[in-house]
This record gives C-alpha cells, structure tokens and sequence, in this order.
C-alpha cells in the first residue's frame, strides 16, 4: 500500500464492498496490507502492488539496483505489517523499448539481493513492452499468528519503529538534484526512499509474541495510516508530537520536520498498538528494535495531537503527493 | 504467457537462469505455466500476467466488461493449463485519469462474472495512476495432481482442445471496424479475442486421469506453444496440416486460415499430448469435451508438418504480433 489519491481511496473502498461476497477460505480480504487465504488446507498470506514510472518512482533519479531491491522490498513490508514471513514473489516488469539490458541486469541483481536477504524465492513473472517501466509484484508469505488493522482498542499505546518522515525529506532532496554518496549527512534521508527496509523481523516478533493488538505499514504517512488502524479498529487516537522519533538528519535538513514526519509517507516501518497491560514485553521488544512510544489509543474518532505546551488539538489526515 | 518479442523472451531465459537457486518448496520454478509452491506445507499454484494498454488490448476495442472477463480468464488459462484449480485473484490496476466511473464499473462487473464462474475470490490488490491501463493479475490455485510442460516422450500424441486462430481472424476483424453484436457469422470469430474461455475443467479432468503426459495453452499460438512443449520435454513434433481443428467462421472470414490456425495466439485453448496407451482414456474424454489429435511426439527436434499430398516439411516457430 502506498500513498493514494482521494480517487484511488474511494475506488479500493467501493472494489472491497462489491468483493465482499464470502468465500471460507478467504481468512483476510481487501482492507488490510495483506490478504489470508486458506489454500489446500493451509494459510497463505498474499499482496500485490502496482510501481510505475513517474507515478512511484522517476527513473532518471534511482538506480536500478535500488530500484529492485525497493521494489521487492514495499511488498515485504506489506507481509512484516501482518506479522508474516515472506517466502515466495512474482515480477511483472513492463519495459520501455529504449530500457537498455544494463538497466534491466542492475535492476535484476537488485531484486535478487533484496530476495536473498529475506530467505524469498522468485517463483515466476511476466514480461511485457510498455510505455512507462511498469512494476508488479506479488508476494506470498506464511505465519500461523498475524496481526490485523482492526484489533486495537482504547487505551492501547501507539508505536512505530524507525524513524519518520526520512523518506519523504530524501525525496524533497533528490529533486533537488542531491545524490546519493555525494553528502554523507544526506545519504540516510537519500537512502530512506530509494531503498527502504521492510522490518520483517520486528513484524515477526510482534506477531509471535501476540505484543501488537493492531498493526500497518507506514507507506502513506502516519496520518494517514494512523487513520487507517483508527477507522479499522474503532477508535480515535492521541499522538504526543514531542514523542515522535525524529530523525537528526531530517532536523538538519528540513524546516517542517514536524509535518513531513506526521505526513511523508514512503518509511516503511511498522506503527502498531499494544496492550498497555504488555508494557514488560514492550520494554524487551525495545531492547532489540528501534521502537517508539508515541501515544494511545482513545474513544471516540479522529485523531488528535498533544503539542509542546500540553494543548490539544484534531489533526489533520492528509498525505504527500510525492512525485506531483 | 502470452505472445511476447523475441526480446522479451530472451529476457524470460535469463531471469530463469539468473533465479534457479534452489528453494526446496518452490517445486516448479520459472518457465511453466504456473509456478508450484510450498506454502505451510501445501501446495499452491501461481501465475501472475500484465495486460498493458496498446500492447495488449485496445481500450476503444475491447468493451470494458470483456476486458474485466478477460483479465482474470487469461490467467485462470494457466492454472487450467497446469490441470489446477484456480481459488483467489489479486488485481493490480493502473488506471489513465479520464478513464471514467463506468468503464471502471463495468470492469469490475465483468471480472466479478468470470470470478464467480471459476469460483474464485478477489483477495486484494492496488490501484494507481497511469498513462496507460495497466492491469496485473495474479492467480493461485490449487492441485494434486499437476501437469508439466515437460513430461511428454516420442511417440505421445498431441491434442488440442476448442479450435485454433479463431482469436487472430477476430482480432482482424475487430481493428477493421467489425463490432460484436452486428454480425452473427463474425461474431465467434469476435468473441474468441474479446472473451475467450478458460478451459478448466478440461485441464482438471486430464490431470486427475493421468491422461496428459505435458500441457500448455495455445495463449502464443500452436507453432510457438508447441515449440515450447517439445524444447521442455526434449522431444520434436509431427503436426499433420489437416487434423487442425478450423472452425466454419475461420474458414469463412479467413482465406489463410491455415496460416492463422498454425500461429495465431490468444485462444487460450489446452494443447496437451497424450500416452498412446491411454487411447481408451482420450476416447472417454472426447466424449466430454471437443477435444482433436493433431499429430505425435517425436524423436530429435523442431516441429515438422504433413501437407495434404502426404509431404512432411519443416514448419518455421513464430508468432504475430498482434497489435502492431
């Protein structure tokens, strides 16, 4: 999942109503990052994301190498947002006449690699001329114990791991002309949406250890997928903005840190809700993952945020048109 | 798989190449149909297509409730072609901004028809924007008993299910203004391009039986779907000119109708061979289905052909290319 227009929202939303219809075997359906199937008698996880040219990415600014790896690696965060461990993908790629064999090698080794380090196997594909580089990529994953969007309830505490609105900075500075290896103190925002890391071991352990009550990726924003946990489970929410991980390199670089880490999207690490009666797994988590306290979950809808002084205020849900 | 540019073909065999690492669960890799994968200890089928504006179908051509049938049934051809039984959909969709609301309803009514008819689910997906339509299915099913492209042996007889270059001729008909619906004699001829038929329960039938020794389907055409069948078993054909099955409307719209039959794709017919010692079995499953010998299997390589005066020539692998 990734950041979505206004169109595209009420589109998924109306597809899941008139998709509805049950079928047993369909554990999980349209609506969280990945879906649950029961096929021959086990459980499958399963997601599938569109990347296209200048839609999701501009191919004049990320190396193919990268490119790949992000690639494989947006669908994996989607698998480590149920808990999941990805085992298998599929590539659709649709090429430009003009993408000459040396793109499509780096672009290759970059996919494998990234495939290599999360033990997944590329199982098949397709592929096709086209006008604009077109990327689709399916992953299927396996876990006995997963985490929905829907399973928080008030009072549980907000976390997310990493830090937030790194991506959306690198992309501010890669427009800019910035490139990668040319500034050390810009290469982590740089790095952070060109190559992303799917916490697939940090969603594992949730899952496993049953800490998350509800869980998503933040590739929209945290807004926005704050929203979604929200509106999945029925409740609002209260962000402490002073508790949010902000990054030292998107202070040095970016004036409104404060709204690229509310609203960049594009980070690809996990926000979850825990039990607040879990605060001693939590506190181990904490020893092993980079995981952050930044409010709770509450009555009522919306969310809202405490600032500096103590005062409250509704935020607004809102994303970043990244590459408009 | 469907019709594809030396290019993209060339590609196809160094992917395979370059992702041969064995996954002791991924049990049939790139280069079938679908790709066979354990998952939680069973068994799933998957394939995964792109259908691309302007390189796969005509937006201004192909009614969109067609184009929603088509889309999925093209890639339930796979599973068929497998002997699978197909159980969820995901669909990736890239939609060009002035494609309006009712195109995307009827999309959607189309593909929601051929789902229900198959029995399967939509389990999820994406929706982007694009320049072009862009659409990426991915089918998993499942399957005991699976049927390879490389099994058959010299001597096996070749099958072919429905009839052969119907889809071409109606492809030709519709780029020269003929519209369904107008003309009874065409229409076949239309409805083979516009909304061909997966032919699952013939694939299941020949797989549970045993009968077919190695299958694909005819998405490239005879020729290229036939070449592929004998490079992966190891074995050359014997195709005789007038067993091909030619539909009266072929023979009618078409005056190099053997042409077309020979190497026209996208009728998304089996192509199957068959142990001369299960003749008794074939003679059970023509009963059933329309279901024509065409040749054998044989010794060495490349495919030949026997004209009506009893002469074997070579005959040349192509394919067309459709939309150009």
């Amino acid at each position: 999942m990734r950041l979505r227009s206004l169109r595209e929202r009420e589109l998924i939303a109306a597809i899941r109503k008139e998709f509805a219809a049950a079928d047993d075997d369909l554990l999980v359906g349209i609506g969280d990052d990945a879906a649950v199937i029961g096929v021959a008698g086990a459980r499958s996880l399963v997601t599938t994301d569109l990347l296209i040219e200048d839609v999701h990415f501009i191919s004049t600014l990320h190396p193919p190498f990268l490119l790949g790896r992000k690639a494989l690696n947006v669908n994996l965060s989607d698998i480590a947002a149920m808990g999941g461990r990805p085992r298998f993908a599929l590539l659709g790629l649709g090429l430009r006449p003009d993408v000459g064999k040396r793109w499509v090698e780096k672009f290759f080794a970059g996919f494998k690699e990234a495939a290599a380090e999360a033990g997944v196997a590329l199982a098949g594909g397709d592929v096709s001329a086209a006008d604009k580089i077109c990327l689709s990529i399916t992953v299927i994953g396996e876990g006995d114990d997963i985490v929905r969007r829907s399973g928080s309830r008030a009072g549980d505490l907000i976390c997310v791991s990493g830090s937030l609105g790194d991506a959306a900075a690198g992309l501010r500075l890669l427009k800019d002309g910035c490139e990668l290896g040319k500034n050390k103190k810009a290469d982590s925002l740089l790095r952070a949406i060109l190559d992303p890391a799917p916490q697939i071991a940090l969603g594992m352990a949730l899952a496993r250890r049953r800490l998350a009550t509800a869980m998503i990726d933040t590739s929209d924003g945290l807004s926005v997928d704050l929203s979604h946990l929200c509106e999945e489970s029925g409740t609002g929410a209260l962000v402490e903005l002073a508790a949010l991980p902000l990054s030292p390199e998107l202070r040095r670089f970016e004036k409104d840190c404060m709204d690229l880490a509310l609203h960049g999207g594009e980070d690809y690490q996990l926000l979850f809700t825990v039990s607040p009666r879990k605060l001693a797994g939590l506190a181990a988590l904490q020893n092993e993952f980079q995981v952050h306290r930044i409010g709770r979950m509450t009555r009522g809808e919306g969310i809202r945020v405490i600032d500096d002084k103590g005062r409250k205020r509704p935020l607004a849900v809102k994303g970043y048109e990244h590459l408009k």
